[in-house]
């Protein structure tokens, strides 16, 4: 049961003209279930994308970095799930290559105009000749595919489709972003398994939309932690449309810039929450403040330390307030000079600790009563300066190891 | 259930002159167990320690620190189960004070000469009342008190009291060595709530113990992890009492140093491992042996994502072999030149992975034949230098959830 994730409505997901959405049934790996996907994209598209830092990523991601920096236009997006086609060699790099290769010839494109993505198990040969099958009956979807079923076609573990749009104005223009992402296990900052695909109708520079790319993910998908294990797969990707009439977007210093960042990230955030809350397992959705750093790696650090402690995440799940649990972990998250004497520690609007211990005010039912809630905050001072951040993640349940344990099976 | 995990057999712990052991049912947590600990040492005895770096640190380990620093003879150490006194502020640094004072005014010493270790919960006010109550107790079991008696008297979530004797020939002379440690969770490299003693007989200058204490340290305790939480209250202390006659050792070049560190390991190796063994929830114990690395840290790193993956240790609790996990987690590692193509891993006997991808000889079911093991071996190859080291862990289960999250309950 995902935390408060609401199931997208089909009728607040905005179309995005230059953007066409084709879907099938596969059978890559289970029958009955939409398992591929194309973004088939008009001429002028822009596009731009960050992928997992993994030394193991899959062939799809080595491809797709071959082909944006390649610098021609991308005209497709191609997307399965079932198979992540990682740890898979050269045989793995030629099947992400025949896959290219096989949606290029039937729309008439060169290969290297095609983005491959690839999730679902490790180290497993991908189906080619059930992909390749599918790929026809995905065209011919084109016409009438929705971004509703395209987050459906990129489930794995995920219990329920993740899809936003919002509207903005951007120099004086209306413009429109709709998202879809998946990610429930492997997630992790630094890109999980995590696919996630935005598109907007606004005119972008492709050089500005690259750093517009990476600022929006370090903003939304980087801040979010289920079980810290970095895929081998993760990929995020802004595609701009150029159709909604704003003049080019050319400098990270134009305020058109500022307003298009707010309103990619006003889809991207909710995405990555989204991710978190249906992470596996997942029944309280808990939100790491920490404010008074340094600077903003430092409050990261803290962050991710309490966000990834097994320790802390099975007290949330028990709704037990063993708070000492997070002191602990603001402890070894690798702050070498943090004065523990200057730290204070919220849960919700209790002051938890502060001078090295137990605040005089603390009783643990206020605790408990906060503790009890599926939507938690947890804020941390560190009291040595003007930084602050926030990371979000899930608690840790039996159903975190059922669903691990039994996932492939 | 811990993983072939022997009840210690208390006819094959070895006293150590010098080192009288004193138990009581002090009830500082529950009534009924033995929580309180006196390791009573005679004038002469070297003493050195290493503990945890987390800033968070308990009050007692701010205390072993300075009253070691302070170079006096160390005459008493005194360990509390039931409550860790971290995450208490002031009043827990008095708390720690008045248990020295309390045993110094009971044994006529300065309190300096007094070590205090607590475990349990963190952030609660340690009892007291009930902690000096138990003392004379302790005191008055001196000339009885068994090491078997004293791990017990250390343990918290622990199953198994957890306790090695040793006899080696150092410098021509018998010398014995018995340890004993407690922890089963927030176990990781680099001290966790892990409290490990070791005494021997040996004759040690106390500037060598301390290099001595590190590198047996690092050879053993700083090789397991169970959740990768690093705790507030790691100890690892050794005590050499100088009783076996052999020519004191005032150089780490001296023959006799390896001959010591091996017999010290030969304890303190065991010990680690049984912690793991002892894992919350554990039901394999698994060995993370990395190999071909360019330095020892490399290995390193790369032995601790494997052994830190959650996504890795629920596949060994299900024993599925879904060892693209594994890849996953050796290609986060951090090892940024890291060339995939190069990489061998192996499951036991069994080579699963190579030129990355599947090796052509694996099959599935060999890789589930070792899976089902209770001990596993990981062998992984990186290929790229002469370096090597393992580290130790265990699985991930449903258990290790139902643990924490009634731990305090």
């Amino acid at each position: 049961m995902p935390v408060n994730l609401a199931i997208p409505d089909p009728a607040t997901l905005l179309a995005i003209d230059g953007v066409r959405i084709g879907t099938a049934f596969a059978g890559i790996r289970k029958p009955g279930r939409r398992d591929l996907l194309v973004l088939a994209l008009d001429p002028g598209c822009a596009v731009a994308g960050v992928f997992t830092r993994n030394r193991f990523c899959a062939a799809p991601v080595t491809l797709c970095r071959e082909h944006l920096a390649a610098g021609g236009d991308i005209r497709a997006l191609v997307v399965n799930t079932g198979c992540a086609n990682a740890g898979t060699g050269a045989e793995g790099m030629a099947d992400a290559l025949a896959t290219c290769d096989g949606l290029a010839r039937l729309m008439a494109l060169a290969p290297t105009a095609v983005l491959p993505f690839s999730t679902g198990v490790i180290m497993e040969r991908l189906p080619m000749d059930r992909l390749l099958a599918g790929l026809p009956a995905a065209l011919a979807d084109l016409p009438a595919g929705s971004w509703a079923q395209a987050a459906e076609a990129i489930m794995t573990t995920d219990t329920q489709a993740k899809a936003y749009s919002h509207q903005a104005s951007v120099d004086g223009h209306a413009v429109r972003v709709t998202g879809i992402a998946k990610g429930a296990g492997m997630i992790h900052p630094n890109m999980a398994t995590m696919l996630g695909f935005v598109a907007t109708d606004a005119v972008v520079h492709a050089d500005v939309l690259r750093t517009l790319t990476r600022e929006v993910a370090d903003g939304s998908f980087n801040r979010v932690t289920v079980d810290g294990d970095t895929s081998t797969n993760d990929s995020f990707v802004i595609i701009a449309s150029a159709r909604a009439g704003n003049a080019p977007i050319t400098s990270v210093s134009e305020p058109a810039y500022a307003e298009l960042r707010a309103a990619l990230l006003a889809v991207a955030l909710p995405l990555a929450h989204a991710i978190v809350r249906d992470g596996e397992g997942a029944t309280k959705f808990i939100t790491v403040q920490v404010e008074g750093g340094r600077d903003i790696d430092e409050c990261l650090r803290v962050g991710k330390a309490v966000a990834h402690s097994p320790l802390v995440k099975t007290a949330f799940f028990a709704s037990d307030p063993n708070l000492g649990r997070i002191l602990a972990a603001i402890g070894y998250a690798g702050v070498d000079d943090l004065d523990v004497g200057r730290v204070r520690l919220h849960l919700g609007d209790v002051l938890v600790s502060e001078n090295g211990g137990r605040a005089a005010s603390y009783r643990e039912e206020d605790g408990q009563r906060v503790m009890r809630d599926a939507e938690i905050l947890v804020r941390i001072e560190l009291g040595r300066g003007k930084a602050a951040t926030s990371v979000w993640t899930c608690d840790f349940s039996y159903d975190y190891v059922r669903i691990n344990a039994d996932y492939r099976s």
